[in-house]
């Protein structure tokens, strides 16, 4: 298994002190060595880090941790290997474009049977079920829409009901943005919080930190981070149900 | 106009000493400011830095210099903006995917006439002519393989057929790999070292560093550099013709 987190928000924010917590879980507090990575959307390009090597070792998580990165989009993910060995090609998140869209996505879970999703347009270049059923998806959409829907809703209504078919395949958490809108899609573990004003402080479970979020935002900002366990002890997550999706768009919930 | 480094290598080596020269061209010796990028390659798995902030200025530029990521290909870039504003989704190297294979791409110089190009299944998600041009190759490659090719070598004179293409638009200096081949297409300004045993010493132009090759390698390593300008000052770089192209492959020029 793998720990997912994402963040949507309506004014650039730095994801520092959840990212803080995550790392810990890959290698320290939790199994998950296997490499992690994360993708920052800044207007419509991303940017992704990614190491093979654990979280909780890796000079690059600690630039990320400590480099205050601003972003309104952001998908991470550590791994425990399942599906696919240990390496730079079968790290999460992968990024496709699609209608001149960077279009990222990160899978806790693992399916069986994957191997006979169609492929199409969209190849896998490592061997994870994870990066499949992504291309599958993308492919998905491709045929679906020629070029950019105007319509992007009906766009995310349509990508749960692909996520209800992986879904039959296995266990099936996602997070996938588009650096616009980031979804949410569960199979048995993915939890949200949405902080606004007035903003308190929080303290995380995996590490001594805590944060005092009115110190760091003005009273405008919505700020949703979304972590397969609540990252912090002293806030009130959503837990998702099996089956349920959520669309973000800038912070607030949507769909 | 802009700054492109490459590297193709049997054994995987790090490009730091070669960076540490690039990236000082990023606003301190050169005019590069408008942001940098660089793209490794670790087995078919990719990984790429970028930052649109000049690269003498850049945290992320800093842990690239400083943290030997080992790699046998590598795409580079320091940007001086012409066409599309600085920005992320601007900023080179830009990578598809096709093949099931990772292409990236960093082009050097200035198109007119690119709104022109035919689009098809890549897109552009930026303004710039470089992306443009490079989502119009890999259409074409596209439409010339369903699949990955079993001759590599006629797919890169191929490619070397579309690149003369665009030269008919402009100045257009190409770094192309997919992980395995690294390609350089020339117009008017790059250059290329092979460097293998005996290795000696070597002076950047861009910085007081010296490097002594003999102390960092053994007797079988093969290692080629690409660059705009030469970046040492005691080495002998070959210079490449207008309408040249190079094909590496793990360090050698096979074409």
């Amino acid at each position: 298994m793998c720990e997912l987190l994402g963040m949507s928000a309506n004014v650039p924010t730095d994801i520092c002190f959840s990212f803080s917590g995550l790392i810990k879980r890959g290698g320290e507090t939790g199994p998950h060595k296997d490499g992690w990575g994360i993708t920052f959307y800044e207007g419509k390009g991303c940017r992704s880090f990614k190491d093979p090597k654990p979280s909780c070792q890796s000079r690059v998580a600690k630039l990320v941790k400590d480099y205050p990165i601003k972003s309104t989009a952001v998908i991470s993910h550590i791994r425990q290997a399942n599906r696919g060995g240990v390496s730079l090609e079968n790290t999460h998140p992968f990024t496709r474009e699609l209608w001149g869209q960077n279009w990222t996505y990160a899978h806790n879970g693992q399916l069986t049977g994957y191997e006979k999703l169609a492929l199409g347009r969209a190849t896998p270049v490592g061997q994870t079920d994870s990066e499949r059923a992504f291309c599958w998806i993308i492919n998905k959409l491709q045929q679906d829409y020629q070029s950019e829907p105007t319509d992007m809703l009906t766009v995310f209504k349509e990508i749960a009901s692909y996520a209800d078919e992986l879904r039959q395949l296995g266990v099936f958490n996602m997070l996938l943005s588009n650096g616009q809108y980031v979804m949410a899609y569960c199979t048995n573990n993915l939890h949200w919080i949405t902080r606004r004003a007035p903003f308190g402080k929080a303290q995380l479970i995996d590490e001594e930190l805590t944060v005092n979020f009115s110190e760091e935002t003005s009273d405008s900002d919505i700020v949703t981070v979304i972590a397969t366990r609540p990252l912090t002890s002293d806030e009130q997550w959503n837990k998702m149900q099996p089956g349920e999706f959520c669309v973000f768009h800038f912070g607030e919930r949507i769909l």
